[in-house]
């Protein structure tokens, strides 16, 4: 829920005021449930349950949707092709965000679905940026520390050490530049003040700015 | 937003598992634009604004709805004209939980809204509980401590004091058997641990569990 709070502070200090606030619905997404449904591959059981949620969306009246967190976005066709709520692609607005850094060679660090699938990788390849896995030792690491402990707001110094070494090795090895931040809830025990030589990259932040763009676009003044 | 995680936490050790989650659609309220309408009196137009957002969970598929904030309250008859979604109250639910700890003489704090109005007394005392105002010096430095400090999670303990001072002044005049935190922003700062010989209660605390209540009775399982 940190998004609607990031949401909200840079809404205000771009519209210059904190005495306003952006329309803004949420529907709450069973992360169990879709965990459950990922692990079954039941692909098309969970585009219908997101899509019947961005649905109750667009009947509350909301002009476009946001799927907090990067992992729903591997269905991401299969979700939009369920609603006709717009929907703002995490990893569109992270390839250019991405662009706009001059960022080469990035290591990525998601939940293994995020990981282990193409759906992140492919469109910065496409745009010529290279995104590098971690080895098929440590997916595994980072995945269960990401459902066991940050999911649940556990964030303990040996957590982030590990996972400090497990980027830092893959710098090395890969001649990296850069390091995604690939599920929302690693910006919680990793930052770029972790880091001297390479860029942290943190798709939360890219995404909570392509939101309150589209928010300045599209909403009108409430105070009517 | 702390009802979200409250809500969640008592769903949760209710169904006897943290790996479920109810489902819940949030309509965010601008509390600002609200403030100033209630300033000016503006009672229809907040009606029809609360209302409409009422509206919008309906359509999002909600069974009910629940107004977080003690102050909308003022005006829940005429919000519940405007929309067919079963709203709960949380004056009534309070007066039954009163009732309940046995309580007979309660100080209220809230906003000036809450504090200056009968909405939430006047209930109360047709409950045989009589509600005690601040003085009129009171009133407007808590209503002030709530609007431009807790409202913005300033939480000092300066305020806290200033606080402690009216209460403990009303329970000597008034003989007061307990204190209402009238505002769900109050128990940031005040909570039974900072009184001996009142009982402490918190209105937040009664709408999550008459919400979790009703969570229970109406939403199936969504793992269908």
């Amino acid at each position: 829920m940190n998004y609607y709070s990031a949401i909200i502070k840079q809404y205000q200090e771009r519209v210059g005021t904190d005495k306003e606030l952006p329309r803004i619905t949420i529907e709450s997404i069973n992360m169990y449930h879709m965990f459950r449904l990922l692990d079954a591959q039941q692909y098309e059981k969970i585009a219908g349950y997101v899509g019947a949620a961005a649905n109750n969306l667009l009947k509350a009246g909301c002009d476009f949707g946001l799927m907090c967190g990067n992992t729903p976005h591997l269905l991401f066709d299969k979700i939009q092709a369920r609603t006709d709520l717009s929907l703002l692609s995490i990893v569109e607005t992270a390839v250019a965000a991405a662009q706009q850094l001059h960022l080469q060679r990035l290591a990525l660090l998601g939940t293994k679905f995020t990981m282990q699938n193409d759906f992140f990788i492919k469109p910065f390849r496409e745009a010529g940026i290279e995104v590098c896995r971690p080895s098929e030792n440590d997916q595994p690491i980072i995945h269960q520390k990401i459902v066991d402990k940050l999911e649940n707001g556990i964030v303990k110094k040996e957590t982030k050490q590990q996972l400090m070494t497990i980027i830092n090795k893959m710098v090395q090895k890969d001649h990296l530049d850069g390091a995604v931040l690939g599920c929302t809830e690693l910006p919680s025990i990793l930052g770029q003040e972790d880091f001297k030589n390479i860029q942290v990259f943190d798709i939360a932040q890219v995404q909570i700015k392509a939101a309150v763009d589209q928010l300045l676009k599209t909403t009108p003044s409430q105070n009517s």
